[in-house]
């Protein structure tokens, strides 16, 4: 039995996000089927963890079991050709059997786009938020610091969740504007992630931009731990996961 | 009577091109359509050139005539809620009643891409042609120096072509090859584009790049003014209409 771990890249427009569900339409889904094709066998691909429909991924990694003799350097190619073109395979790595591309990853990376020009960017409509009022950056800039560290994000958590902690640990969270497209970057690198974490966190950061609250809220926000006391919850199609580590 | 200029951007994927066409779907009938819908006058728009199914737009100039009273400042913003999301308006302009978005235009400059990475680049895969074997990048530098100028380019035209002058004159032709990202960028200006001008001096580049011609071969096949020395057209998803200019 060999272990194969692969770094992936979707669009995820037209999914109903990455794990498989009873309507079909993943990325899991589609990712399961090629390779049923390719080897004949029926796999459970295991990822670094879920993401929402309608959000993209850089460098996604997943793991899955086989018993394929295809050699190392031909899988990618051959899966390739076999799944839909909105979703690349990137990488192809051999895996010792220990390892789960969820509970072995130590930190990942996402990045959510505003575009903040007047009109939208035709060639990335699909993966940037179009925000076309002002935004103050130095005010959001000024935010994110006092959410690096350890807290309990109950407060820019889903309702829903029915994880028994919230405390997670945010190693990076900061921003890149390139002024002249108008593109504001928000990378934020965690432990872990709840779910809508990342886009209630830029939903309550644009609400500063807008001059709604003040940089200074967010501290009081976090500690409030109720989620009624965070901004909306921002688009899925500005969500990028970005990168994820191992090491 | 008002004479408006714009600048509109298309992803030209799922068009028959720019120029209306009995058959409908092209990027001049979605414009007319919202112009239409937004000002209840029948309007020919007249673009900087059409060009093919499939190929982009960054940087479109088209005119049109209109006795509407709207203001010039809400001209982009009301017609891009009118038109589909892969095509926007980003500037409008009053403009004198001689101008003509083709027949005043000095030059124009397109773009191609290739992506020379082993394997496509999911979020810019309908913008980029994927060449995954290795190209020679600096033979088609050196190849491109010969075609500056005023030359006839009948051997990178389209054998339909119903001109009766095959001369035009390049001011530009260079590349910019981003290693990193394996984007290798082709930037052509000139006065005037003949029929697939562009993509047959970009397929004929190719074939150089892959060291089936010599850099020295293009001066060769300008000269012999025969289409069928040339290489293929080039796919049309990797053309981009970069800018127009008009002094």
């Amino acid at each position: 039995m060999r272990n194969i771990r692969m770094v992936v890249s979707y669009e995820g427009t037209r999914y109903f996000g990455f794990q498989t569900q009873p309507g079909g339409n993943t990325i899991q889904d589609a990712i399961e089927k090629a390779l049923k094709l390719l080897t004949g066998e029926t796999t459970e691909v295991i990822s670094s963890g879920r993401t929402d429909a309608g959000v993209h991924a850089r460098h996604q990694v997943i793991n899955f079991l086989t018993e394929s003799q295809i050699p190392i350097g031909r899988w990618a190619l051959a899966l390739n050709s076999r799944l839909p073109n909105d979703i690349v395979i990137t990488e192809a790595h051999e895996a010792p059997l220990s390892f789960h591309a969820r509970h072995s990853a130590k930190r990942k990376t996402y990045r959510y786009t505003i575009n903040c020009s007047r009109y939208p960017d035709v060639f990335w409509r699909h993966m940037q938020f179009h925000h076309p009022t002002p935004l103050n950056v130095n005010e959001i800039a000024a935010s994110l610091d006092c959410l690096i560290g350890e807290h309990d994000f109950t407060s820019f958590c889903s309702a829903n969740s029915t994880k028994t902690s919230h405390v997670r640990k945010l190693f990076e969270a900061y921003l890149e504007y390139k002024e002249q497209e108008g593109h504001l970057h928000l990378y934020f690198t965690g432990s872990g992630f709840l779910q809508h974490m990342v886009r209630i966190l830029v939903g309550t950061l644009i609400e500063v931009g807008e001059g709604k609250r003040k940089s200074a809220d967010m501290e009081r926000i976090l500690q409030a731990r109720d989620r009624s006391c965070a901004g909306p919850t921002a688009m899925a199609h500005g969500l990028m996961l970005w990168e994820v580590f191992y090491a």
